[in-house]
């Protein structure tokens, strides 16, 4: 049964939250008294929906069902998970809380507060012990983080249900064992924005000169290691005490004296939102989002190939999800194997998907199918595989950036050593690209030939009988160059 | 002429600047009196060697010459640019600019100082006007960003000299315009490690949960965006003034307090140095380089496919270097057209370069080769393209990890609308792979087939003629699945 999610205010942060729900198949009650707010959640609903399936190799489930309700009562009748993100007021969150509780005890209730710590949250709750931070990071629909700080009053259970329901949403819930204001990673971002405004003001650097400090070096670093298995690592063999002994001294040089607050005053807004017209002005905010989430895209597909940091959090998702697929396998169909979105990074410079990726895509498909014919890692990891020994690809259409494709197989034909198939690339109905493939079953120790393990026949040779049914595709055992008919 | 650099102090970040330089085509004399050093620096230079050219797309140069040079004059001498990487230690640097000076006066001196200004590393020189910083960040190798920081007394003109040789090694020179100390990057790492010391110190986190913190969420933002521009976005349609007004109270929350630095002794260096084995310790220093190394090749590479921040500076370095390539089109052999080193995510389940690499290497050796014949960006701009058709493959070996393959293109055929060429892959002297592939030229916005344009043909047709000559490889009209003979 579809689950639903309570998002009680709607900017940037809930739109974000509600947007990781319904993506992931919850249906989603908003609730947010601003009339912008419907507007709002549909454009982070939108960048959501271009982005968050790119990182994903199974197929997403149904999107869920989103609603926009009229009172809180009404946004969380029904909701197993209540997510609250309005302004960072402590009376107003308490009001928020007292209201929530009184229609709906015994519901988990995470705050994205920034500050806050969740024993100030729960003062005078109802049910203190499932009011806890669940803090996000923008854009919440791709990054894992979420912090999840609870204080002594909730309960270990509470908090272990409300971790696994972030995870069943693709995030990664940092524990955070002991309350502290701004929890950890605000107190960093806090200490960097504090010596970022100090060097504006004094006039040693602009807006921009300082992103390209940050993202030219030690930001590339830290998006994948963090901070101190960088510093691990730059201490080489002589390892983390020697880097400490080198480097701990520089917190008495001169540098640290900067630890004053600098005066917030107009002056400095004016000097720092000139900066960064100046710095980012030729691109719409709407602009930059769509640069930001294709380059996090790139960052975590790239991680993910790693199966490393974040990639590892996907890789996780997409395992959790793939016993749901693989269906109806031995039927006289087709058989759909794969599921992709074209991202920024296949597209070419005529604006079309680079043709290595119809092939990528077809190896999607293929890949998918020798695991449900039993040739997965642990059969190549005894020294068994199917190696591919030639492909003739046509090019019939063209996928462009954000394409929803589809992969079919059907066996053209199978005996022990060989697999003999035709994979077919679909838009909707439309096939893009047709690939005709021989395949040859090796003992790769033995650099040769030799028959399948029977398992894997067992599962294969049934659905090759049942694809004889099927018309042979017309392009098969064409040449490149043929005339057609 | 082949230029020479010298490396004094040879460390980890010596050993960076040197792999950086002869990788780029200089030679380079390091001196270091450490009886490692010969061995540390062959250690970041094989680092080196398997990561940097993965960022090209264009032939590295020819590796210059390393050697180990007995005295700073020895190394200095014939030098065209030195690099200083001595310990951060004033009066050692003011010894060693001195000897450097009275050999190799107006030779341009880089310092990699994390702290001092260049004024400070000035005083009482010879020739204070060539004496700056220039701060890199590990590993040097890889990461583009140097800080460049002069003082009054370096002339203008010496530090354009500078950032145009860290250019032409790949880096990005950021020109800091007002010397300070620490420079910029450090000031802001230096404030996330004292704020890391206090949460670990404090028992709120461990390293781990602090790296998490940081590579789930802001760190991933940070590798693309900086800080700045980051925050335009989140401050949404309203813009960095309402996102300051909104954020920049924060700064008097009560978090501020932790400005102390927290006194660094014996127990915070091993309750640090404990939980980071914890977190690490599965991996060597080296195994945690190369994890390092792949995860930062992999963001570059997927920056340089939206040729943003760090993968601008990657393209506009192949810009530079593509001039020197492609030479000798009309003969009759076939052409070299393309070099590539296999990646990582290269890679599949079998440890073999994934079959759709292989078509990747042939776009990128029939997309230079279209470059050459006047089909390149601006043709398609103009609204003219060749398509593939169709493309058939033989896998005929394979490719692994760190391979350096070369793409070489022959023209089968070719009229004024149709393009018929044969490309192989090779790994040396052995074809790992053959594509055959039928290209149309399309009138874009028409959607139809149509002649190439005069100045094409005119490239093309010559090339054609030429490789009349050449065998015909057997593999070309082949089908899938056809028997061999």
């Amino acid at each position: 049964m579809t689950r639903k999610a309570a998002i009680i205010g709607g900017g940037v942060i809930g739109g974000g939250w509600a947007a990781r729900f319904l993506l992931n198949g919850w249906d989603v009650a908003v609730f947010d008294p601003d009339p912008q707010a419907e507007r709002k959640i549909g454009e982070v609903l939108a960048n959501a929906r271009a982005a968050l399936p790119a990182l994903s190799d199974v197929p997403m489930p149904a999107e869920g069902r989103l609603s926009f309700a009229g009172t809180i009562t009404e946004a969380v009748e029904g909701a197993q998970y209540i997510q609250e993100s309005v302004s960072e007021r402590l009376e107003l969150k308490h009001r928020v809380f007292a209201q929530i509780q009184q229609v709906a005890p015994g519901v988990l209730i995470g705050s994205s507060t920034s500050g806050f710590k969740p024993s100030q949250l729960q003062e005078n709750a109802a049910d203190p012990g499932n009011i806890f931070v669940a803090h996000p990071f923008n854009p919440v629909y791709l990054l894992p983080l979420a912090e999840v700080v609870p204080s002594p009053a909730n309960p270990p259970q509470a908090i272990e249900q409300a971790k696994e329901i972030l995870r069943e949403i693709g995030m990664f819930p940092l524990h955070i064992r002991k309350e502290i204001d701004a929890h950890i990673a605000d107190r960093f971002l806090e200490a960097v924005w504090r010596e970022a405004l100090w060097l504006v003001k004094d006039g040693i650097a602009t807006t921009e000169e300082i992103d390209e400090a940050i993202r030219m070096g030690f930001g590339l670093r830290w998006g994948q290691m963090g901070l101190f298995e960088t510093y691990r690592v730059a201490g080489g063999e002589a390892g983390m005490k020697h880097f400490m002994a080198q480097f701990g001294p520089c917190l008495q040089w001169p540098w640290t004296k900067l630890t004053d607050v600098p005066e917030f005053n107009d002056e400095l807004v004016d000097l720092i939102a000139g900066q960064s017209d100046a710095q980012s002005g030729a691109y719409t905010i709407r602009e930059l989002e769509r640069i930001r989430d294709s380059n996090l895209i790139g960052f975590m597909r790239a991680l993910k190939d790693r199966n490393w940091g974040a990639g590892r959090v996907l890789r996780e998702h997409d395992e959790r999800r793939r016993a749901a697929f693989h269906d109806g396998e031995a039927t006289g169909a087709p058989l759909v194997m794969a599921q992709m979105q074209v991202l920024s990074g296949w597209i070419d410079y005529n604006g079309h998907m680079t043709e290595s990726r119809y092939l990528f895509a077809a190896s999607e498909t293929s890949d998918a199918f020798l695991r449900l014919i039993g040739s997965d890692m642990d059969y190549v990891a005894s020294g068994f595989s199917y190696y591919t020994a030639e492909s003739h690809i046509m090019h019939l259409g063209e996928a462009k950036l954000g394409d929803r494709l589809t992969g079919t197989l059907q066996v053209l034909a199978a005996d022990e050593k060989r697999l003999h198939i035709f994979i077919r690339i679909m838009k909707g109905e439309e096939a893009v690209a047709t690939i005709e493939q021989m395949l040859l079953h090796v003992d790769m120790k033995a650099g040769r030939t030799v028959a399948a393990g029977p398992h894997v026949l067992d599962r294969l040779i049934p659905i090759a009988r049942a694809h004889q049914a099927l018309p042979r595709p017309e392009a098969a055992g064409r040449f490149t160059g043929q005339r057609k008919g």
